[in-house]
């Protein structure tokens, strides 16, 4: 194994330290030098493309268009929702001043204090407040409705401790911002773009979720009804990979957007917001990674296969050059993406690490004998398995191999999922279990009360109240108060 | 002609409002309630999305990956380049504080004092001085040369006197810091980068334009040589389209990158930066478009074909419906996009005069006697002019016809171009031919002085050296100096 490698820490050993370790190897992303914002490199930006043009073309094919709205929010807007204000006033990047100027006592540059803007803008946590204050104009009846726009952007939370991709302080995401002439249209919608997270999680992060709705605690600040998916890392931990919204007519209150309706009352609009963020590349590398480096699923690797070759001198690289590059049009030509590194400065033992670290689902290695007996030696990333195959038909081959890799990655990941939910019903036990991992469904009362007893004492919250799955009623594992079904505790990232 | 296209101001009465007028009411882009920022409303958005993937095709095949970089920048980093703090330090919005807090005297937030930061951040006007800073640890050896990466972000600039797309606080655009072994190396580059551009303009946004390199005066804050694209608008005046620089070790001096070379020596770091934004946006507007409305070339349209119902009962529609389905399809498999407007709340009359408004390409009106006949209307944007033609083999002549609707408005606005570049002798006549509007050939001495002079008092500035056309030395027309050849002066956006 490549020293590279060594230098990643085991899962077993340190958890946190093993995801550090992997996103800095696999150059994924690094520390900038601005506190808690990160730069994405290439390889990881790669990744992050492939999730927005697959989460784009599913917005699209539910009818949404994209749009872009400003960066800065003033600051007043941001206390015009009462429960908003609380959530995403406390921490932002607040700009006072629009100029700078030389030191007149030193050398560097100053704030010109001439400069000081009348009123702050904020920094974008959120765009609920500019959006709404920005539909007020475009509404007039509900002949103007339903507004479906999205909006990828960048957004500012000042966070005081973060981590690459699970939380910083700028990160790159999509937040749907949608007006409805009915509150039933508008539920209607939040659950429909839960689903097509849900799907495209499944789907193409080969990360299985549970659906469900947050407890009023966990509720997005401003919203009725927070919808969440949410996914089991390989800790036992939970990650909320994607939320949807219902914000009732708490917006449009706020920012007084009516419409008249078809019986030509004046009435408030009714409104949905829905994001997912960088935070899922956190979740698909914590969902299917392991001790050697990255694994990714084949829908959203930069490139699929990798060929390497193998050889001795410069006649043998050339004989394998071109066969490679046949090989090569024949993947392309089934769609699949494909990296041929006959770069001369690296041994195949080097590219070998390599290339498991940065998790490309399928390797192939061109060797001398190979070209004699017409072989291929092909390895999978998920299994770590090889075997030498004939070269004849190993376009469909792979083909097929891709897609029992993204099953097969799927399959491991609802399989430790599944393993790590279990049914708790004393408090006592709880305390125990909690320290096991995973997802506890237990009884709770309903109350807030139990909720923050709960996380205070275990640091376990409710992750959810899951939409499918057993709805017996019975008593709270702390109060033995009636429970309506069981909900999901976990600790979370 | 319908109530909305009367306010669109004609071009000749006054074009810097029929400009404005064009981008609200073709629904591109709005004024936000944050000064000098703008809201791009879906429809413009979706030409700014065509844009992009067309441009990030191009980038990628010239072998360029993206990645993201911070918003933020350190106030010292500005500082550290002599001309870039010059360019750019001026006009910024400064971050000074990370927190709000509820006013302790009234209702609203306020900053709270305790949040100060330790250093300021500016939110990037450029990203030169972070990516150099980046680019200071990705780099130790010729080996990890040349680093070709591009990003799309958002910049802010704090601009005194904006205008929607054309100069606005905050813009969208890519930028392209790439870093080289070689000063050759880094310059062909900074040419290449300027090809691509220029073939995306004449090519995607059929819109003429003349390559050059920059004067001293109009570089980059930073460079040692600036390309430009030049286009001229339909008033004459220069639009500056994309800019490709040369930063020579400028950067990596000023953030210390250095690298090992192949004769193992230390070295600076070789440097380009090339962007073009939303600004385009502004000069697809002005180069194409009349006093209906918006004129799009089919390769940036967001949908190049509106089929329109005419009918009298739902019967007639419903006919009509189940034609104009067949045609899309068609259509769909010739890689045409097509959008079928069948809503029921607008006349016939009001959705031609939209479509017109926002420039679709080609417009299809499908009625009753066109049932009858097999035949349909076919109405062309850029000529305004109408056929109807049997519907068999529809398919392929809208395709032809797409083609030469993107070869015609390009040979338009050429020859429009070609018409108003005009050789000046005298610096009389320059001050006469300059109120005409267009380019003018000029020998000029080479001075930044002559420079400054003329645009003291005419307004014109130099747009570029221009790599083609005459060579020929002469006499500068303010001084009579030696000057080497004609350059373009031209009244610019």
């Amino acid at each position: 194994m490549a020293k590279e490698l060594k230098e990643l820490e085991s899962r077993s050993v340190d958890y946190s330290q093993w995801y550090q370790d992997l996103v800095i190897k696999a150059d994924l992303a690094e520390n900038s030098a601005v506190r808690g914002c990160m730069v994405i490199k290439p390889y990881g930006y790669a990744i992050w493309e492939k999730i927005q043009r697959q989460l784009d073309d599913m917005f699209k094919e539910t009818g949404h268009q994209n749009a872009y709205f400003p960066l800065f929010i003033p600051k007043s807007f941001l206390s015009r929702e009462a429960e908003h204000v609380e959530g995403f006033a406390k921490e932002c990047a607040v700009v006072t001043h629009h100029r700078l100027m030389k030191d007149p006592n030193g050398t560097g540059l100053v704030v010109d204090p001439d400069a000081k803007l009348e009123e702050e803008l904020i920094v974008r946590p959120t765009s609920e407040t500019i959006i709404w204050n920005t539909y007020k104009n475009w509404i007039t009846s509900y002949r103007d409705l339903p507004i479906l726009v999205n909006q990828w952007a960048n957004v500012v939370r000042w966070e005081m401790r973060t981590r690459l991709f699970l939380r910083t302080t700028e990160f790159l995401w999509q937040e749907g911002h949608t007006a409805h002439a009915t509150r039933e249209e508008a539920e209607a919608e939040a659950q429909k773009m839960l689903e097509v997270y849900a799907t495209f999680a499944e789907k193409f992060m080969a990360m299985p979720v549970i659906k469900g709705v947050k407890t009023a605690t966990e509720r997005f600040a401003g919203a009725l009804d927070t919808y969440t998916i949410e996914a089991m890392m390989q800790d036992g931990k939970a990650l909320q990979s994607g939320t949807s919204h219902f914000l009732g007519q708490n917006f449009a209150k706020a920012f007084d957007v009516t419409f008249v309706n078809k019986d030509n009352k004046q009435e408030y609009v009714w409104a949905t917001s829905w994001g997912v963020s960088t935070r899922l590349m956190g979740a698909l590398i914590m969902t299917h990674s392991d001790d050697n480096g990255l694994v990714l699923p084949p829908a959203l690797a930069p490139f699929q296969v990798v060929i390497v070759p193998i050889y001795k001198n410069n006649e043998q690289l050339h004989a394998i050059d071109a066969k490679a590059n046949q090989i090569m049009a024949k993947l392309k030509s089934l769609g699949i993406s494909v990296k041929y590194d006959n770069t001369d400065n690296k041994k195949p033992g080097w590219k070998f690490a390599e290339y498991e670290l940065k998790g490309v689902p399928v390797r192939l290695a061109l060797g001398a004998r190979d070209m004699e007996n017409n072989t291929i030696e092909i390895a999978r990333r998920d299994t770590l398995t090889k075997e030498t195959r004939s070269i004849d038909g190993i376009e469909s081959f792979i083909k097929d191999l891709l897609d029992e890799i993204q099953a097969n990655i799927y399959k491991k990941a609802l399989d430790y999922r599944n393993a790590n939910i279990r049914e708790v019903n004393s408090y006592e036990e709880f305390k125990v279990e909690i320290e096991k991992g995973g997802f506890l469904l237990c009884h709770w009362d309903g109350t807030p009360e139990t909720e923050e007893l709960v996380k205070n004492e275990t640091k376990a919250t409710i992750r959810c109240i899951p939409f499918e799955g057993d709805k017996t009623p019975g008593k709270c594992m702390v109060t033995g108060k009636p429970s309506a079904r069981r909900v999901i505790f976990a600790r979370a990232y």
